[in-house]
C-alpha cells in the first residue's frame, strides 16, 4: 500500500510522467502550524538541477497545499498537497520498455504489472516520489521544534572517501557542502570524484549517517513498532536504499557484551552513556541519547555505460544504455529525504504514546 | 502495538514471568494444513538448554493450539496458541529493578512504564517472546512449501570468525553444527571461543545470514511495503538485532553503478543475473533471484561481569552484575527465529498480491 | 481518520471552502478500467442546482484524475482525483461562527477543534465531501459490472408518503423521477410537498432503500467485518444519516423465529428463499439473495426558520436563521451517494476474500 | 478479520466446540486497573442457564487472564484472556451439517469455507463468541468510571410489548428484571410470553435500547469514524443484530427540519437541548447530551419447529428441526453484550482524540 505511519498516515500518489505527484498526511490534530516556506526550503534541497552533480531535469517542485490547512494551521483533516510535473521527455524511455536496465525496477515492474506497468520515467518507482516524503517530513520537522528535536543527515562515505567525526548539531550545516559531506577537504575530493564518474557515464553510491538529537526517552512501541522497525521500514521505501544499522550496527556482531554495553552515568538529573553503541535505542525504545543510524544507498542504476540485459519480448540477450537525464550521485538529493523521513517517523512515534 | 503483518496479522501476548506467552495469526484462509509436529520441531530449535552454549533455563516450550484449527486445518478464524511458562526464579531479578543493566531494556522500560513496568525476567522484552514468532513462522514455512520456497539461515560471523560461501539449499542443514556456523572447522573454533567467553562471564554477538530460495518474482508492494521494508520491520522486533543489509548492502555505498548493477541473462525462460548485489530485490520487489540479507545481533546485554550503572531511585552511581541464567550466545537460538520470521513475512507478502 | 475500507482504502481530503476537495483509492490492482464519463455521470447526479428542489450553489463538480491512471487503466498506485471549489460566498457564514445551528455540526466542531475549526460552509462536514465518495463508488460500480452486481437506491418514504414495491433491477431507472421516488403519482405528490416545505423555509428527511442484486454468496468477513458492519460503517459517514436496517430490520424485533427465518428452496442449482427478512445476509455473510437495507436521513439542519441557540462567546440565549443556500431535500442528492458507497463496500468485501 | 477498534484493538479467537474461546485487547496504556471480579460480574450476566428463559447449556464461563496484567494493572502489553469450553454435545449437530437451518449461518459458512467449515455448535458464529466482547467491554466500563460515563441497556420492545420511558441512570438496575425490560408489569407479561414461545418451540426477537450518560462532548472522528459508524460497526458483529438507529432514528425520515433540530439552551455553563432527536451526536461527534441508540435483534434462528431447507449434498428439499439446546430469547443475554460493546467503543473513541 502507498501509506506509511501508525498515528499519522502519509499516503503518496501520482507518478513521474503523470500530471501530478502528491500526498496526504492524515491523523494530525488541529492547530499545528504549517510553514509553507520552511517546507519549500527542504523541497528545494532535493530539487534536481542544483549543481553539476545532479540531474539537469528542470522542475520547480513547488508545493501546492490543497487540503487540511486553514489560516496557516492544520484543521484536523488530512494535510494534502500536490506537485505539478512539468519537464518530462517521453522518447528517452521508448527502448527501455522491453530492455530492463540492470539494477532498476524495470524488470520487477514487468513481473508485477505486466502490460499495465507505468514504466515511463520509472512511474511511481521514480525518485520524484520522494517529494511528498520531503513535504510530510519537513512539516514534521516544524512540529518537532517544540521538542527541540534536531535531525542531522550527511554523507559519511562514498567513492572510498569517509569521515568519522560527530556532526554539528545543526540541521542546515551540511547544506553548505557541495557533496553534503561536511568536511571541507573531503568534500572537495569527493566532488571531483563524482565529476569524474559523470565523465565516465557511471554513478556512485554512498553511506549516509543520521543523528537525531534531543529525542525524549521512552519513544518506540513494543513489540513490533520499535524505533528500529519504524525507521527502517520508512527508510527502505526510499529508492536505492539497501542497508541500515543503528549505533555501532554491524560492528556489534563481532563484539563482546562487555564492550558493546554502554555503561550509564548520571549528569544533571539525566542518565547518559559515554559510548553510544546502541544508537540511543534499548529494547526498541529511546533512552535519551542521540538516535544514530547509517544507511547505504546503492549507485543509481541508470548509467550511460552499455550493460547486458534480456529483451522481454524475445527473451534474447540485449544491451541497454541510458540516454535520459539521470542522477550520477543521487545521494546528494537523498540527504534531505532521509532527514525528512526521520522526522516523520519521530513525530509518528511520539504520537503513539498512549494515555487517558 | 503487538501486531505484525498486512494481510495476515501476528499478535503476541504474555510475558516472561506471567502464566503464559502466546500468539494469534489472523487473516488465514480456511483449509491450510497445520502440522503441529513440524511447528514444534522449529520451536525446539530455539529452546533453552540445548547445549553448553545456551541458557540452562528449563522450559519444554510445548505449543498448545487453542483456536483456528479444526481437524488439522485452519478454519478461517485466528490460529491461536499458547505456551505455559514454568521455570522462573523471581529472586534473581530483585536488585535489577532499580539498577538498570547497560545495554538492556531495563532503563527504557522505566521511562516508558514507570512503576507499572513488567520488569521481571525482562517482561515482554524477554527473548521468550520469540516463541510465538517461531510458531507463526514455522506454520508459514509449512504453507510456503507449496511454492517450494526454502529459507536458510546461519551464523556468518562471530568472535572474529567468518565464513563466506553460499550455503546449502537446505532448511535443516545448519542445525547439524553446534554453533549454527555451517563449516566444520570454524564451527569448532567458534564453539571454543563461546565456551571461553562463558568462562569470562561475557557474551558474544554475531552476523547472521539468510537466503530465501525460489521466491516467485513480483512479490513486494510499492510504495511503503517493499520487501526490504517488510523484512527489516519484522527483524527489528527480534530483541538484540541492530543492523540489516540486503544483497551487498553496505558495500554498495562505495561502489560504482557499473559494478553494482547485476547484468541480466536468460536461461530456461527465466531472467537471471550472475551477481546478486541487489539481494534478489529491485524497486522493493523480488526479481526471481534468491532474496539475501544479513543481520547483526548484538551480544546479550546480561553478563556476569560487573558494570557501571545509575540507581533509578537515588540517581547515584551504582554497579550491576547479572546472576540469573542468561544466554552467552543468543544468536544460536536466534537462527530459527530469523528463519521463521522471514517465512512469515514472505507468506504475508505473497498474500498481498491483489487480483479480482 | 479520513480513510475507509479494508483491502481498498478511500481517503478523502479538502473542505467546502478550501481550494479543492479530493480523494485517493489505494489497494487497487493494476489493469482495472477507469471510465471517466461513467464516473462523471454519477457525480452529476449528486450535483447541486439540478432542479428547484436542490440548492442553487453553482458548481460544475468535474472530476480531475491526477494519479493512479495510465491509458485508461489503474496502474497499481492510488487512484487520485480532485474537484475544484468555485462558487462559495463567505459572508453567509459570518454569524454562524458563534451561534451554532441546531442539528448541525457547528457546535461539535467547536468542541472538537476550538478556534481552529474549519467552519466556513461546514468545512469538512459539508455535503460537498460526498463528491469523492461518489467518485470512488462509481469507479467501484464499473468494476462490479464483471460480477453483474446491480445496485438500486431510491426514496422509499418522505413527508408521510411511502412506497413499498420491489424496485426495478436497473441502476438508472430512479433518476427518471423528479424526487427519486420511483412511482409516478407519489413522485409528483412528494415533489409538491417539498416545494411547499421550501416556501416555508423548512427541510425534509427521508427513508432511502437500497437493493443490491447478484451479490455472490460468501461475501463478508467474520468476526468484525460482517456485511452489516461494513455497510453501516460506510453509510454513517454520510452526513445526516441516523438509522439503518437490513432486511426486515426493526420489524424483526417483534417477530417469532418461525416467521422471521427465511425458508430455503432450490432452483437451477441455487439455494433461494421466498421471503428475504434477513436482507440477503446470514451470519454477516451474503447468502446469494439480494442485499437489502433502508437508511433514514434526517432533514437538513440548515433552515430559514429562526431557531433558538446559545452564543458560544457569551453563553447567552441567541437565535439563528440560515441565509446561505442550502438543500431543502438533501435526500435527492444522497441517493447516488448511498448507491456509490454501497458499491465501494461491496468491492472492498469481494477483495477481502482470501486465497493462496 | 477478527479485530475491532482503532486505538485499542480487540481480537477474538476460538470457537464454540474448540477447547477455548478467548480474546486480546492491544493498545492499552500501562497502569489501568483490572478488576477481575467486576469483569466476571458482567460475564455472569450473559451466562447461559440463568433462568428458564435462557439455554440450559452448563458453562461456568470463568475468565482466565493470561497476559497484559501485572499486580492488578495493565502493563502496556495486550490484555489476554481465555474461557474454557466444557459442556458441548456434538451429536446434536450431526444432521445440521448438510441441512442448513433457515436464518442461521449454516448456509453461508458452507459458501465461505466449504468442507473446512467449523460448523459444530455454530463454530465461531456461535453466541459464545460474545464472551470476549463482554470481557473487553466490562474492562472498558471500569476505565470509563474515571469519566463518570454510565451505560444503560434494556429491552425496549418484544413480543408486541413496549416501554417508552427514559431509563434510570444506573448500569445495574435492569438486571433486577427477569426479562431485562425495566417495568414491573410489562416484565411479567413479557416473561410469560417467552415461556409460551418456548413451549411452542419458537423464539422471539426484541428491540434493545442503550443510553450512554456523561459522554464528554467532542468524541468521534471525522470523516469515517463518526460515533454512529463506530457504534454500528461494533454492534453488527453481535450475532442476530439487524438494525440500529440513533436518537429518533427512522422517525427522522418523515420529519421536518424545524421539528427534528434540537434547539439549544445553556445551563450551568453547558449547552443542552430539551429534545434529543440527534441521540447526542451531531456531525458524528458527541454534543454532551446522552448518546442514545436502539437496535433490533432478530429471533434466534434455531427453533424446535420443523422448517424447510435444502440438502447441500443432494440439493433436494429437506427439513430441519433443531434438537440441541438453544436460546428462545437470546436478547436476555444480549443486553450485557451490547452494554459492554458500547463501553469498548466509547473508550476507543476517547483514546482517538489526538494531541501533542
Amino acid at each position: 500500500m502507498f501509506s506509511l505511519g501508525n498515528e499519522i498516515k502519509l499516503t503518496v500518489f501520482g507518478s513521474s510522467h503523470g500530471p501530478y505527484i502528491g500526498g496526504t498526511v492524515d491523523g494530525l490534530p488541529a492547530g499545528l502550524a504549517i510553514d509553507q516556506e520552511f517546507i519549500q526550503k527542504w523541497l528545494d534541497r532535493r530539487k534536481p538541477g542544483q549543481s553539476l552533480i545532479t540531474t539537469p531535469r528542470n522542475e520547480d517542485d513547488k508545493i501546492e497545499i490543497i487540503g487540511g490547512s486553514r489560516k496557516g494551521f492544520t484543521d484536523g483533516s488530512p494535510l494534502a498537497f500536490i506537485f505539478k510535473n512539468k519537464d518530462y521527455i517521453d522518447k528517452h524511455y521508448d527502448d527501455l520498455r522491453d530492455n530492463p536496465r540492470p539494477g532498476h525496477a524495470d524488470l520487477t515492474m514487468f513481473y508485477k504489472y505486466g502490460e499495465y506497468r507505468n514504466y515511463e520515467g520509472g512511474g511511481f518507482f521514480s525518485g520524484r516520489m520522494t517529494m511528498p516524503l520531503v513535504a510530510a517530513g519537513a512539516f514534521a520537522m516544524g512540529v518537532l521544534k517544540r521538542y527541540n528535536i534536531k535531525i542531522v543527515t550527511y554523507i559519511k562515505s562514498a567513492g572510498g572517501i569517509s569521515i568519522d567525526n560527530e556532526p554539528q548539531e545543526d540541521e542546515d550545516y551540511v547544506y553548505g557542502f557541495s557533496t553534503r559531506m561536511p568536511d571541507r577537504e573531503k568534500d572537495s575530493l569527493l566532488y571531483n570524484k563524482i565529476l569524474e564518474s559523470i565523465k565516465n557515464g557511471d554513478s556512485m553510491g554512498s553511506v549516509i549517517s543520521t543523528h537525531i538529537y534531543n529525542v525524549p526517552p521512552g519513544i518506540g512501541e513494543p513489540f513490533f513498532n520499535s524505533v528500529e522497525s519504524e525507521i527502517s521500514r520508512a527508510m527502505f521505501s526510499i529508492p536505492g536504499l539497501k542497508a541500515i544499522e543503528f549505533g555501532s550496527g554491524f560492528k556489534l556482531g563481532n563484539m563482546y557484551g562487555s564492550e558493546a554495553n554502554d555503561e550509564f552515568y548520571a549528569e544533571n538529573g539525566k542518565i547518559l552513556s559515554r559510548t553510544n553503541n546502541s544508537g540511543g535505542i534499548l529494547g526498541g525504545i529511546t533512552n535519551g541519547m542521540p538516535v544514530v543510524f547509517n544507511i547505504a544507498m546503492k549507485p543509481t542504476s541508470s548509467i550511460r555505460i552499455s550493460q547486458k540485459t534480456v529483451n522481454l519480448k524475445s527473451m534474447e540477450p540485449s544491451e541497454v544504455q541510458v540516454k535520459g537525464r539521470h542522477d550520477p550521485f543521487i545521494s546528494f538529493r537523498a540527504v534531505p529525504v532521509i532527514q525528512a523521513m526521520a522526522a516523520f517517523v519521530m513525530l509518528d512515534l511520539i504520537m503513539c504514546r498512549k494515555s487517558l
